[in-house]
Parts: C-alpha cells; sequence; structure tokens
C-alpha cells in the first residue's frame, strides 16, 4: 500500500509558507516512466477535457443568476477549446477519436459521477478542484511523450485557464454565506481521493510496482500542495 | 439606409431553392420598426446564445455516445463564443451586462423549460430548431440598430454555426432508427410555436399594432420557410 497520502498530509504545512507565486515545481521529479502511449494520453485527456466542461456546463445551467451563468461561461469555453485541441491532434495523427474516447469513458464517467456535488456550490468547488488538479497532472505525465507532441501538448495547458473564474464565483458565494466554508472545505478533502484515483488509472505501470510508486508519490505531493494553494485561495482549509 | 446588411443575410432563406451563389434579396421586408433599442436587443441575443449553448451542454451530457458527445463541441463552443462576444459587446458600450441578462432571463428561461425534449433525440431537434429560427430574427432585427452596431453583430452570427453539427447527428440517430421520424417531426412542429412566441417578446411594438402586426408577419413567414427547409434537410417533415 502507497503512504502518500499521508505524506501529503506532512508537506502541506511547508509549502503553505512559501511566498505566493513561488512555483512548486522544485524537485526534478517527473512521471515520464509512467506516462501511457501518445493514442491512450491523447484519448484520456481529451475524454477529461470534455468532462470538465460538462460539469461546468451543468453550473451554468444551475447557477443562481444569470451574471453567474454568463462569468462561468469563459471557464467552459477554455475547457473545451482545450477538448477540441486535444481531438484535432488525435485526428492530425490518424488515430480514430471515436475509439479512443469510449476507451477512455467508463473510468472518467464513474469520476464523473463520484464528484458530482450535492448541489451548485459543490458542483463549481468540483469544477475548481479536479481541473486544478488534473491539468497539473496531464501536463506532468506529458514530460514522458516525444518531443514534438509534447511541445504541442503543453500549449493546450498553457492556454488561459478558467480557474480564476470559478474562484471568483465561489468566493462570492462563501461571502455572501459564510458557513458554506465548513461543507465546502470537506468536500473539497473528498474530492482529492477520487481525483487522485482517477489519475493513478492513467498511468501505465512497470513490472516493477515498488520503483514506479517512488515516482508517483513525490510528484502526487507536489500536486496536492497545489491543492492546498488553491483551497487557500477561497479561504477554505484543504 | 444602406442595406448591405439586409441584402447579405436576406439569401439565407432562400438559398437552397437557388443556384448556389445567386444571393440577391428577394424580399425588402425587415423588422427595423420594431428593434427593441440596443441594451435590450443585446441583452436578450446575449441571454438566448447562453440558453442554446446550455441546451447543447445538455445535449452532450446525455449523448449515447464519445463520438456524439465530441462532435457536438463544435456546436457548443459556436453559441458560447457568439455569447461571449454579444457581452463584450455590452461591457464596450458601457452597459451593465448582469442586469441586462437579468431582465432577459424570465422570458427565456419559460422558452427553454417550454421547449426541453423528453430525450437525448428531441433536445437535439430543440438545438437545431431553435438555434437556426432565433439566429435568422436576430440578423433580421438588427437592421434596426445603429449602423456600426449593425455590422459588429452581423460578425457575430456570419461566424461558423453550429448546425452541419447538429444535422449530422440527428440525420445518423434517423439512420439507425427510423421510427423516431414521426415523432421528432412533430416535436419540431411543436417548437415552432414557443419559438415564434419568444422571439415575439423581443419586439418593441409601437402604438399602431395593426402596422406592427403587418410588419412582422412576411418576416415570420420567410423564418417558418426557412424552418422548413432545416426540418427537410433532416428528411422530417415540418
Amino acid at each position: 500500500m502507497v503512504n502518500w497520502f499521508r505524506r501529503r498530509r506532512a508537506h502541506v504545512p511547508v509549502l503553505r509558507l512559501r511566498p505566493r507565486g513561488e512555483d512548486v515545481a522544485t524537485t526534478k521529479v517527473d512521471l515520464a516512466e509512467l506516462t501511457p502511449d501518445l493514442p491512450a494520453y491523447l484519448g484520456q485527456a481529451a475524454y477529461l477535457q470534455l468532462t470538465l466542461f460538462e460539469n461546468l456546463a451543468r453550473a451554468i445551467e444551475t447557477a443562481p443568476n444569470a451574471a453567474a451563468k454568463a462569468a462561468l461561461g469563459h471557464a467552459a469555453s477554455v475547457s473545451l477549446t482545450k477538448h477540441r485541441t486535444l481531438i484535432a491532434e488525435i485526428d492530425r495523427r490518424g488515430f480514430s477519436s471515436a475509439e479512443l474516447l469510449a476507451a477512455a469513458a467508463p473510468a472518467i464517467d464513474e469520476f464523473q459521477r463520484r464528484t458530482r456535488g450535492a448541489d451548485w456550490y459543490e458542483n463549481l468547488v468540483t469544477c475548481y478542484v479536479t481541473a486544478g488538479f488534473l491539468d497539473d497532472f496531464f501536463v506532468r505525465l506529458a514530460g514522458g511523450l516525444a518531443f514534438d507532441v509534447r511541445a504541442r501538448i503543453a500549449m493546450v495547458y498553457e492556454d488561459a485557464s478558467g480557474e480564476p473564474d470559478i474562484a471568483a464565483q465561489l468566493r462570492e458565494a462563501l461571502a455572501d454565506n459564510p458557513r458554506l466554508a465548513s461543507r465546502l472545505a470537506l468536500w473539497g478533502r473528498r474530492l482529492v481521493g477520487d481525483t487522485m484515483l482517477v489519475a493513478r488509472g492513467v498511468l501505465h505501470f512497470s513490472a516493477n510496482h515498488a520503483s514506479d510508486e517512488a515516482r508517483i508519490e513525490p510528484v502526487f505531493t507536489e500536486l496536492v500542495a497545489a491543492h492546498t494553494r488553491r483551497m487557500d485561495a477561497l479561504g477554505l482549509t484543504a
């Protein structure tokens, strides 16, 4: 059994003391050895962006007012653009996007089901937490792809993020109703488990499982630290 | 008053009846006298695109397979881009998008509720029929706006349409299951009533109601003719 979960707790307080803006990635650890082959990477990345988009679309549909709907439109279009760029890359390389998306669907659909919140606020936290974590994860994972495609993938994820739009809506909701904080903090914490699970499911494990776990652990520690900062930005405990 | 704008769009409804490329306007009727003031026009147009986007997002979420989801992504991004461009126009002119969207919401939310289909197929027909009709309508209506804004609005609606993507999905569904045809034809016919109702609600009526109705009638006749051609393109009776 891996112990990254326990480790995370030990690392988090240290990282929270860093000045904002100082990048987390101080180590050289990466997931290159565990990167799946290119079609599997692209299919899962594309289906995941579509899922993140669907979650945002649901948040738009159930938003409490028209201004909130409009504000989330940007975040939704960012995810949809990433999805479409990844599909274009699949098509360009001659893979079948229908097959790759279908292969990615079961695990990610289950992740979507498990991370669906009880109301608009929880769903918005889902959009915020899972998109942030998984975008970070797929960027790290791209380190194991061939150089030419890696540069193109980097561009996909370096594009504008919807994170500030979602965070603004959540901060507004929390300001209007401070009693939401403890419930949303709890929900955020629950999401990390499911998000790490779906991320691990993307990895291509070798025969040497112990060595693989040793690679995974520091990367996930960093991703969780980034998650903690994301929750901090809302004034919520991670 | 220049009429290049009307000329350019007026060919759309008659296009399929004429050789391609021949784009002479066949009628001079327009809705210019009934166009609401600019903020009301922009607010309603923007909120409507957001609603069309939400409907497509729901169709993506409930699509029968991953390929259908991906194919509808383009159509959804088209509506969202239109929405965002209209919001940018509202902001640029110093109007409050939050207020204008909130004012537009009740009537359009009711329209959305009434046009929600019983399943994925009906919802897809809703996306296809209502977006086509209302985009045509708002283009006609823009004839009554000041020249500078009219040109900018024309660009919004002349951008890529999601219609071919939606039509392709519907044709595929009908090919797989021809028994859907009569139900979807019936649904398409029902939608026209609600769509015309929400369109009429956008118009700014004068004191002379009879004269207003005389203006509306030929325009709606043309919009319905375009709707008939859209249904024909699916092999469905309008």
